[in-house]
């Protein structure tokens, strides 16, 4: 029999509550997601922070993963216990390994179904085209940003996060809960398809590479100064170039994007990002074929 | 010199940072808000939870005005010492007293720009009746229910909600922003004509009474079944009728309203009120007369 297992976690912030209650829902409904015979094991990544419907309880668990914390005993947050804890029950070497992780989000900003994958693994990128193949949603490709590190999925050989929004935080939404489970189950359809060989890849997908992040203007005691613009507000995935409007400050004064090109904003006022100094992140958008190398590495998990 | 003095609160919900953010604003451009030479005192209700975008600290600030928890020197929670705190230094006998109260808050249920009375004050309504005869907005009467009491602007001899939504908690976006300047900016107009002596008082005002809450379907733990029907979400105001459908159940099935009449939905969905187990609350729409001493107990309190 297979030992491959396909990991998914709702929950990893305790304040996105549809996943979480699709998995509570699945496990009395089975027939919610039909899983086409995988083996799945499905885990609420922060239950503590789920409880109080708050983001985190010490620290952002979808920063946790990295070896910086993970590694060094004398950090004890509960995030980064419960990261090591992750780990140890379904990590790829766990007691009941996965080799697959799939990280369930909702955001408060406009991305509708959205997947994102985080650097360039070859296995990654063949798994994403499989699902951008079949349902032609947005990737949103994060690499090469000093400042986030150590989401979840990549301690795991291969995964990405499935990202919906928008929707409030804490807030249960049935076409929130329904499109999540869309993806859900196309994944699973996709994965299985490798499992029993007839799985058909494109030859490249296209990718919303992130090139950087815009803070809100601030003043020199840290406050946000200005809101983002109502015609940006809602407006992800729709380039900006020049000009485009980007901030309102109070007294009427527009603050415009004085970059050049056009590059794709995501993200746009994702309510737990204001912490993070992010008000809207800027992608370009590339096209990535699909070598065999990518389908190998993929199917030597999948097996 | 008159001693009137308007309170205005922004932030007695830490989660709720639009109107915080426009007092913040206002104190630096006071262009921002005309007083027409009222004299307002702005405060933050509750700093300590804005500075965590968190609801609340131990319980909620606007359920903690109540002589049960004022009055009990064994009360220690931080929301019940801000309250005392604040009527010490702004009730109608504090250090600096104010006589009218407006409490400025948020929702992610789509309301729109609407106010929040509870009972039937004269004072509170013949104020609210000038402001829905200029701007035409929605008033939802709280009354009567038990399990919901100790509001704000109750521990002033007038006063009154305003609420804006949708917005999600945690999040500044303009327009909400704008939404509540608008309707503060009114109020501030209305209650200078007052004392001025040239309010023009309507003959009547249209409330949306309050007649209870339906929670969310549950199991025996307590959990949520069922999401709010993808029909009704967002249609705050708009009356429902039997056979409406109000939940969808995962496994598909649709639980209908099986009350009579025409109720009409308010906070539909609102986040907050989840803990609260309140899916949504049932108004009736009802005409009240502005008596002639509705018009004196308010002229008696703004001179």
């Amino acid at each position: 029999m297979s030992d491959f297992q396909l990991l998914v976690v709702a929950g990893t912030h305790g304040n996105e509550i549809n996943a979480p209650w699709l998995m509570d829902k699945w496990a009395v409904h089975p027939e919610l997601l039909n899983t086409n015979g995988l083996r799945v094991a499905g885990v609420i990544g922060n239950p503590q922070a789920l409880k109080v419907s708050s983001r985190y309880i010490d620290r952002d668990l979808n920063r946790s993963f990295c070896s910086v914390l993970l590694d060094d005993p004398s950090a004890q947050d509960h995030e980064v216990l419960r990261a090591r804890e992750l780990l140890d029950l379904y990590g790829p070497k766990g007691l009941n390994p996965c080799q697959i992780a799939i990280d369930l989000h909702s955001t408060t900003s406009c991305m509708g179904s959205s997947i994102v994958v985080y650097g360039r693994r070859p296995a990654d990128l063949a798994l994403v085209a499989l699902i951008q193949a079949r349902l032609g949603i947005p990737i949103y490709l994060h690499e090469g940003d000093e400042t986030q590190q150590g989401f979840l999925v990549e301690s795991w050989p291969c995964g990405f996060v499935i990202e919906i929004g928008p929707v409030p935080q804490g807030l249960l939404q049935a076409n929130i809960v329904e499109k999540s489970r869309l993806v859900l189950e196309a994944s699973f359809d996709e994965i299985s398809k490798i499992k029993s060989g007839i799985a058909r890849f494109p030859k490249q997908l296209i990718v919303y590479r992130h090139l950087g992040s815009l803070d809100f203007p601030r003043d020199v005691k840290g406050h946000v100064q200005a809101c983002l613009h109502p015609e940006i507000q809602g407006k992800d995935w729709q380039p900006i170039t020049q000009g485009t409007p980007l901030f309102l400050k109070p007294d009427g004064e527009i603050i415009p994007f004085d970059g050049n090109n056009f590059p794709v904003p995501v993200f746009i006022n994702e309510a737990a990002y204001v912490e993070k100094q992010i008000a809207m992140s800027l992608t370009e958008k590339e096209t990535i074929a699909i070598e065999s190398e990518y389908k190998r590495d993929l199917k030597e998990l999948v097996r």
